[in-house]
């Protein structure tokens, strides 16, 4: 409970609140690694802890459970992505389909946003409490929200039919690595992707 | 080595060739078992072999290596898939989308298949030569074909790019369980998803 982390015990000298902070921010950075190495089942909260170099009862104190680390530790991820609402709506009604593939390809094709993507994605496949998670993050915020826009009957079904297509595309291209998909250029497959991501959004 | 197995090491009543095609099922059924609940990684040869109440060698002998076995396991999951391009190619020729989805839904749909497809999935996500048997029988042998008999200039992007809308509509429907894509009526999203498939397979 204490040996190499008491070091970090004694106040710092910047505000309490800075501190905090940067203690939150160690525990989410060390999370995001743990559950992107190790996936959701194999990774506890003591191991995060460690990786850290701060003590268990500090991160339940900050987070909660397991679950609610992984939430946390998600939504960092995911924050640029709960802004695609106002992006992908903002410019020529006939042209949402174009932003929304764009910009969920964006977040991919960056290595940087691509990794914990991928770990929060593994995780939702092989972990329930994961994937419950990954719900409330894409179903509860990012896909009520594009279907709240959309003001139409079927909206949230839609939002989640343009989101198969662009997340079936991304298991094939980024995870699966099939061939050409893979390997061809986004710009080409935003072209022939759009047209399907406006269809389910706005098609009659 | 020998403990409870011993006793299935005496010659059956049967034909060699019979008896030998039997102990190849067992193997393929204790595999299948194994890396659905396990996944790959965690899965073992020596597992395998247990489970089947065989020797280990015997299961190298009929299968090779750990990713050989999985591939075989595999195979016979998809040996119904890969009837597919005949199904989908006949009748009319603007009928083929539906026919495509209505095919990969009814796999799916059905949980006898169901169960060793996400596993297939699960492992694939989770590991590279998971995913290289992936892509060996899902590309390299059920989406070739369709291409072959689209006759279009990049029909292997196009045949991608219709099971990218299949693949993930199945991921958010039947392993992350978005509502309400998961409790819709199959037939309302075989309307939605076809005229997409079909899109992606015949559009110019």
């Amino acid at each position: 409970m204490t040996g190499p982390t008491a070091r970090r015990r004694g106040r710092p000298r910047r505000t309490e609140a800075g501190a905090a902070g940067d203690t939150r921010e160690r525990i989410l950075t060390a999370a995001r690694e743990e559950f992107s190495e190790r996936g959701y089942a194999k990774t506890s909260v003591r191991g995060i802890a460690k990786a850290a170099g701060v003590d268990s009862a500090l991160v339940h104190h900050y987070f909660g459970t397991k679950e609610q680390v992984f939430q946390a530790a998600v939504e960092t991820v995911f924050a640029p992505a709960l802004s695609a609402p106002d992006v992908i709506f903002e410019g020529p009604a006939d042209e949402v389909g174009e932003r929304f593939a764009r910009f969920l390809f964006g977040i991919w094709e960056n290595p940087v946003t691509r990794t914990p993507l991928l770990a929060v994605l593994r995780s939702a496949v092989d972990n329930e409490a994961a994937a419950a998670v990954f719900r409330r993050l894409v179903a509860g915020q990012l896909l009520r929200r594009v279907a709240a826009r959309l003001g139409l009957p079927d909206a949230e079904l839609r939002a989640e039919l343009a989101a198969a297509q662009l997340v079936g595309v991304a298991m094939l291209r980024y995870v699966i690595k099939l061939e050409p998909l893979a390997s061809t250029d986004v710009e080409a497959i935003v072209e022939r992707v759009a047209p399907v991501v406006q269809g389910h959004l706005t098609n009659p």
